[in-house]
Parts: C-alpha cells; sequence; structure tokens
C-alpha cells in the first residue's frame, strides 16, 4: 500500500482560466500545455492503519486537516479518492518539488499529477492514463496535463458530471524535442493570489472574461496546428496572444489580480526587442510574476545566456518537452 | 495677427482610447480627466505675408512640410483652420511645453489646447469655449478637454459631423482643490508607439475593445458622480479600474502595445500596498509608462517622497486642478 511517481510540471500554451464546476474542477476553456523535462514533483504516499489521520509533508512542511492550504487542495482529492475508490484507510504523503511552489511555475500541477499515479499504484486501482488525468483534475486543473509527456490537450468537455473532461496527448516529447522554454524566475515568492481563488474572482467580476472564452477555441486550433506542423512562429505567436489575453482579464479584475512585477516587465520588453532584431522567442506569463520564454533548442542557451544578466532574475531554467508521469521505485520514507 | 496662449495638459480618469472617425477626430467613447495645474503648453501662433510657409518650432525643434510629425497633426489643423475659418496667410508657430512630450504625459493636449486658443485670438475668430474645444480636437482628441480648468468631460457625440461632441466643465478647480496627482516620470524617452496609430490598431484587432466600449459609460456616470459628491474613494476606484480596462485592450491588440515597463509595475504594486496599509491613493496610467497617483492635498508629500526613492523614477511632479487655457500677454518670438 505504498508507491511513489514522479511527474513533470507544465507550462501552458494556451491558459486555463475560469471553472464551469467548482466541485468537479471542470474548465470554462480547453487548454494545452508542454510538459517540462526536469521541474517535476517525486512523491510517496502510503496507507496504512498505522496513521490514524492523513498527514502530508511537502518541501519538508508538515500539513494535515484544519489547515486551509491542506483542506482545500490535498483534503479535497482525499475525499475525492475515498467516495470514487471505497478507501478507508488514512495515509500518508511526502512530495518534493525540485523548483519553487505556488509561484506561478504549475508546483500544483506536478503534485497532483504525481500523486495521482501514486495513489494508483499503492491502491492498486487499475486507472488508465485518461483516467488518471481525470483523478489528478480534482486536485489541481493543470494537473490533468501532466499525466502526460510532450504536447498535451485538457479538454473542456460538456457533459456536467465531468467525464469528457481528461487530457490528450497531442504530441510526444520526441516529435519536437527542439522546442525550447527558458524559465526566468523572478521572484521565488509565494503568490499573494492563487489561481483557484483569482479565476474565480476573474469569472464573476472581469467585463473582459467573455472575449477571453469567445476566442480560445480559435488558439486550440490554431496551437494544435502549429504543434503537429512544428510551426514555431505559429505556436509561439499565439500562445503569446493567449497569454495577454488571460493577464487582460486578470487586471480587470475586481479587485484587479496584477501578476506581473519589475522583473516581468524587463523580460516582456526584452523578447519583444530581441524578436525585432531576428532571434524568435515568444513570452508566456502564468498566474505569477515569472516569465517563461519559448524558443528553439539553437537559440535557447543564448537567450539563458542574456536573461541571467537582468537585475530582477534569481534563476534561469531551460526546459523542453518531458516524459509521462510514472512510478518510480525510490520511496521518499 | 500674432497671439500667445498657455494650456494646462490633462491626465483622463476615464479614458479616451479609440475613434468613430478619424478625420473628424470623434472618439467611441466619451471621457472624463482632470486639468494639471504646472504641467502646460506656452504658444505663439503668428498669421503674416511674410512667411511663405507654415514653421513649428515645438520645443527648439524646427517641423514643417513634408515631416510625418508635422503634417500628422499641426500640419493637418491648420487644414482644418483654413478652411473653416477662410484664412489663406501661413504661419509662424512657437510652442514649448515645460515637461517631456510624447511620453503619456498628453502633451499634445495641451498644446492644441493653447494653439487653438492663440489661431483664435490671433486671426479674431470669436469662438466660445465650447468652439475652441471642438477646434482643438481637430488638433489631438485630448485636447478637447484642456480648453476647460477642473475636472473636465469631453462628450463622444452621436453625430456624424462631431458638432456634438465638445467639452464641459464637471467642476472649477476650485470645487474640489484637495485633489491631486503625483505624477512620477518612469522614462523621458518618448514612446515607440503613438496613441494615435495605437488606438486605431487596438478597435481593429483587439478581442477586449467590445467590453471597453460595453463598461465605459457606466465608468462616466461613476466618475461624474464621485467629482460632484466628492467622493474620492468612488473618483479612484473609477479611474483605477477604467486604466486597467483601457491597458487590457492595449496588450491584446495585435501586435500587442505594452506601455508598462519596470518602473511603471513597481509603482502600480506599492500603490495596491499602501492602500492596503491605508494610505488611500489610486494609480492611472496613460498611453506610457508614467504613473500618476491619485491622493488627498493630504498625503500628496508623502506619496511624493516615497515614489522619489524607486530606482526608475526620475522626476515626480505633484499636480492638482488647474486653470482653464486662456490667452497670454507673453509672446514666444
Amino acid at each position: 500500500m505504498k508507491a511513489s511517481a514522479i511527474a513533470n510540471a507544465n507550462i501552458a500554451l494556451v491558459k486555463y482560466w475560469g471553472k464551469r464546476n467548482k466541485e468537479l474542477m471542470l474548465p470554462n476553456n480547453g487548454s494545452i500545455s508542454m510538459t517540462t523535462a526536469g521541474l517535476n514533483a517525486h512523491t510517496t504516499v502510503e496507507f496504512d492503519e498505522k496513521y490514524k489521520e492523513d498527514i502530508l509533508i511537502l518541501n519538508g512542511k508538515e500539513y494535515k486537516k484544519g489547515m486551509e492550504e491542506y483542506d482545500d487542495y490535498v483534503g479535497k482529492f482525499l475525499s475525492v479518492v475515498r467516495q470514487n475508490y471505497d478507501v478507508n484507510l488514512r495515509c500518508k504523503i511526502v512530495s518534493n518539488n525540485n523548483f519553487p511552489t505556488a509561484a506561478g511555475l504549475a508546483s500544483s500541477a506536478a503534485g497532483f499529477a504525481a500523486l495521482a499515479v501514486a495513489v494508483n499504484e499503492a491502491l492498486q486501482l487499475g486507472l488508465d492514463k485518461k483516467e488518471l488525468s481525470m483523478l489528478a483534475r480534482r486536485g489541481s486543473g493543470s494537473a490533468t496535463r501532466s499525466i502526460y509527456g510532450g504536447f498535451v490537450e485538457w479538454k473542456r468537455g460538456s457533459r456536467e458530471d465531468g467525464t469528457d473532461s481528461y487530457a490528450e496527448q497531442i504530441a510526444k516529447p520526441e516529435y519536437w524535442p527542439e522546442f525550447r522554454m527558458v524559465v526566468c524566475v523572478t521572484t521565488k515568492e509565494a503568490k499573494k493570489i492563487k489561481s483557484r481563488a483569482g479565476m474565480a474572482q476573474t469569472v464573476k467580476t472581469s467585463p473582459m472574461y467573455k472575449a477571453w472564452l469567445e476566442t480560445v477555441d480559435e488558439d486550440l486550433r490554431a496551437v494544435r496546428e502549429g504543434i503537429l506542423k512544428r510551426d514555431f512562429t505559429l505556436v509561439g505567436q499565439t500562445a503569446e496572444h493567449n497569454c495577454l489575453k488571460m493577464h487582460a482579464t486578470m487586471i480587470t479584475t475586481k479587485p484587479s489580480i496584477i501578476y506581473w512585477n519589475a522583473g516581468t516587465m524587463d523580460i516582456i520588453h526584452a523578447v519583444l526587442e530581441w524578436r525585432d532584431e531576428g532571434l524568435e522567442c515568444y513570452f508566456t506569463i502564468d498566474a505569477g510574476p515569472q516569465v517563461k520564454i519559448l524558443c528553439l533548442e539553437k537559440d535557447a542557451k543564448e537567450i539563458a545566456e542574456r536573461v541571467k544578466e537582468f537585475p530582477h532574475v534569481e534563476d534561469v531554467i531551460i526546459t523542453y518537452p518531458g516524459e509521462d508521469a510514472k512510478v518510480v521505485d525510490k520511496h521518499l520514507f
């Protein structure tokens, strides 16, 4: 009843922003991401009678029932597991991310994808990848996509019960191995407004949200086509504009949600300038200040060298299409 | 046939972004501004047979026919004057701004308001303020508002000929003398994308523009009410959100128009933080990186002292509701 798994984070090229069902974690729009090699969560779970209550140790810090960060996330997820698969045992979870948590680097995506895979193995539930993606979804929307490697689409679905809202792989990592993201960490602080609360507020109050929803299907179509044709310009242009549309809905939320900081702006302008000069790259930004620069392998090192010089940049990581989430032998306890 | 005028710039609380008629300079939406004391243009114009061609000397630099910056602005304006008032003489214009040009501080608003008033005096056209505001409009949309002091609304109007698109004063400067704007100059460089080209591109390509237009009337109503009741919270909250909506349409323009820089972001976040701490202030940002912080007289010095400490801030100016544009005796040549 003990298993471990590793799952990579993912960075969306077409963003997920807003839910149609909070309980089932169903999105208002489909999304597409690249699974990020090397940015992962390693998670061990053990279900056993010896545990009198569930316990989570995330990056060395203990969380349990009664703590908001626990109840709203892992607590909810474990309730879903117990309800759906008739599990009564309590468990211990130990999870470590190898990158900053809660700063717009989709740590919850990696964490819940790894947890879903580990729980499936520990309890021998026999879920396939599609089912795993739906289970991961109950922990964190973007975790849906981290079950697969490469380029992944999370289908919006239309059913009320969520059974058609799962991830599908568009292309394996080896289909486009030259694709790169240069992750520029402009702060390691946890963000003040969590994605979950932020998107709910946007759906409720942003006058721009309707336009977001109306245009996202066209972005999905373009990015899907761009990936399949390995058309970097099409993917980059669409992803950058899609990110700006999401941030437009964020900043016009009441009260406004402004994730960009000084470091974000420096890199945005640098990317625009470098592109003018012929160095093809695009930016995307999630619910945090970090900027991810999309480029091809041939330019990744040059771009990483350049951004390292920026005053607000604390860390630079080059990532590329990573593998599926998987069970591993190495336990964390 | 020679006259001089001074007009203050203005800073919009409800922004003007997008034209319904480019030739007549008619806006897609109404706007409200505060006329800014101390940020002004001083303009002298002389019509005389001795001039063989029109000449403009703006901040010491000469412009004439054939130069884009001249033809699209002062050149067009003078054509309107000649056509509407049957003037054949050529003229010389000398104009000086006491603040950075073309960096989002509405230098064209002050310049064209002063020019309209000076031309009216030099040619003895006998225009009243409403007519002056419509003449100034032909030079620069926001100049419409700089004819009046205090708090001013530029009516969208609905007529195709523009005869109902003019400025009206909501309140004189002495009605709310405690109102302050702390202008934080984060760069003195001229902006890369001029407002005129930027707004045309937004109207054409931003998926968010429709939502902008649909919500601006409610902002106008709220700011008008806020000014008349001297309700600083209502004015500030509405102005800040209106500014964010305009920037949402800008960043989602294709290609995107991103006026914010690192200095802009630092001040945005500082304002949000200070407000959380109980120092009531709001930000507004035009088509440029400068941030204008709205506050009351009692807090203006404290805020100015704080922003002076910011690394990207090159200059800080405190302004308050200024006077109407007016004829002055002092000629510049």
